[in-house]
């Protein structure tokens, strides 16, 4: 059966941190690991790890920076063998905020690069990997930068340079047809031999979920989701869809259902995502949605036609 | 290029009915007719053309019933090449309300069917074909119904004994995986070496649109779509995203932008279709979504665990 070794990493609060600056509070984070441990995901990703030194910690919450103290608060007196993940950006980071691993609660230290930056990511996670964390690298914006051979070169370092686990795909601006994400799952299980491939699916076009199981069915180790599908304009690929899906061992969708509905029905009203006809846009024409998200601040948000026709001409303001 | 020769139905009107027993006014329907012909779509379904004897004409709206004059009010002095369409369902229809062919606005009729009344269907789309209309038979439940040999050789009757144009594969539970979409494509094409073959999805699953791709890579002759995903349930595969898709032809994208903006905004304030979570759930457990649509109706309406729980225990009160 597909998907049957498949692992899966709950990204709801680092993902979902990218529409309020991170700013959950410690009692909701620790209501979203409780629900997502009780589900039997593998991985639950907190937040990113910047440095507070880069980012003011006023302006940001908490889970852009996701100190091992507080993570600590968050799992207190719960219950779960999940395993913890924190994501880090290049050229974000303070090496000096990461302990050895034995000494953390987080496994898995995931660096997010663009293709241009994997010499970098590279050299980030053997840093982690000498700590003794687990790694993973999560090549974003794959579907502007998969043309050339600079992804081949990357991917060559990774698999020769590195000693990172898994190396992810992200579909960041949500344009990846199924296809694509076929012939990239193909692409990338050849190269990386010796690596895990997993898949980070976005929403825009209503095929994160369609993505995923396609990646499942070619081969992907592990996949990312979302409670409810938080996160980044559209958002990503829902939760409990992909454990509803997954079948060759038992999650338990009942903890995530009722977190949906005590939790995030209620966060839904107070900020939005998912599908919204200008991250679909920006998803068709495979740019950034951060166009889209700049138009919905202003009262022209709802105006699709306007929108459409000023970024498929090329020309914003 | 896959999808050359696919053309679209917007069945908007029609299948949107289902959520307000199809209430809606006259300048609605036409400012819908009037984006979908501009957006360059082959043909509108315009409604269900029910007897008015059997159903009640103060319960249900026009487009419950979608005679020939009203389909005049809506298309008069708008320029357009579209076609029009109106569904009919086994056992609820009044043969005498269909006119011949030429004597009326209407191009094709689909008769809707469960796998065990293609017999029915068969009989019915002959009168209609008799009277000069394009016929199309939709399967409906097909995710519930294509287990065994009853399907076969329902396709085989069209096959061999009507003269429709199309055979819809409908999806309506919401249940199909894209791999089942595959496998029913390429099963349809086999057995019905004279007939074009469509595709109707549900978006329970937020497989929609993806759905509608493979079928459209398997060779689906034609899809159907709504404006912005509206209709039973979690609603259809939304039109926009079908027509950004398909670049085949030139579709034109932007009056279905406007209306979404100008229209569809409000209406979903009004009436609710799309992904929530009980859809999802009957989706699922490959059921109809009626204990969904009528949990909504509930003070419960939001308590997830509970009715997953009760309707996948097979106990529902």
């Amino acid at each position: 059966m597909e998907g049957k070794h498949t692992q899966v990493l709950d990204c709801t609060i680092r993902d979902g941190g990218l529409i309020n600056k991170h700013h959950f509070d410690h009692r909701f984070v620790r209501e979203v690991y409780k629900a997502v441990s009780a589900s039997g995901v593998d991985y639950i990703e907190l937040g990113y790890r910047n440095s507070n030194k880069m980012f003011s910690p006023e302006e940001y919450g908490t889970w852009k920076f996701t100190s091992d103290e507080d993570i600590k608060k968050i799992i207190k007196g719960v219950k779960s063998t999940i395993k913890i993940a924190v994501m880090t950006d290049i050229g974000r980071v303070n090496m000096d905020d990461f302990k050895p691993a034995k000494e953390s609660p987080v496994s898995m230290i995931r660096t997010a690069t663009y293709v241009k930056d994997i010499d970098k990511a590279v050299y980030m996670s053997n840093h982690f990997n000498d700590l003794g964390y687990e790694t993973a690298i999560n090549i974003m914006a794959i579907s502007r930068d998969s043309a050339g051979d600079e992804l081949d070169e990357g991917l060559k370092e990774i698999e020769e340079d590195s000693r990172v686990k898994i190396v992810n795909i992200v579909d960041s601006f949500g344009h990846l047809q199924p296809r694509a994400v076929i012939s990239l799952m193909e692409r990338f299980k050849t190269q990386l031999k010796s690596k895990l491939v997993g898949f980070h699916a976005h929403n825009h076009l209503q095929l994160g979920f369609g993505n995923t199981i396609e990646a499942i069915n070619h081969g992907a180790d592990s996949v990312d989701g979302t409670v409810y599908g938080i996160g980044r304009a559209a958002g990503n690929c829902p939760l409990e869809l992909l454990i509803g899906h997954l079948k060759h061992r038992r999650f338990e969708i009942s903890p995530v259902l009722e977190l949906i509905s005590k939790e995030f029905i209620q966060l839904r009203r107070e900020i939005e995502w998912g599908y919204i006809i200008p991250y679909a846009i920006t998803g068709m024409l495979n740019e950034h949605p951060r166009t889209a998200m700049a138009l919905r601040e202003t009262k022209d948000k709802d105006n699709y036609r306007e929108f459409y026709e000023k970024i498929s001409s090329g020309y914003m303001d």
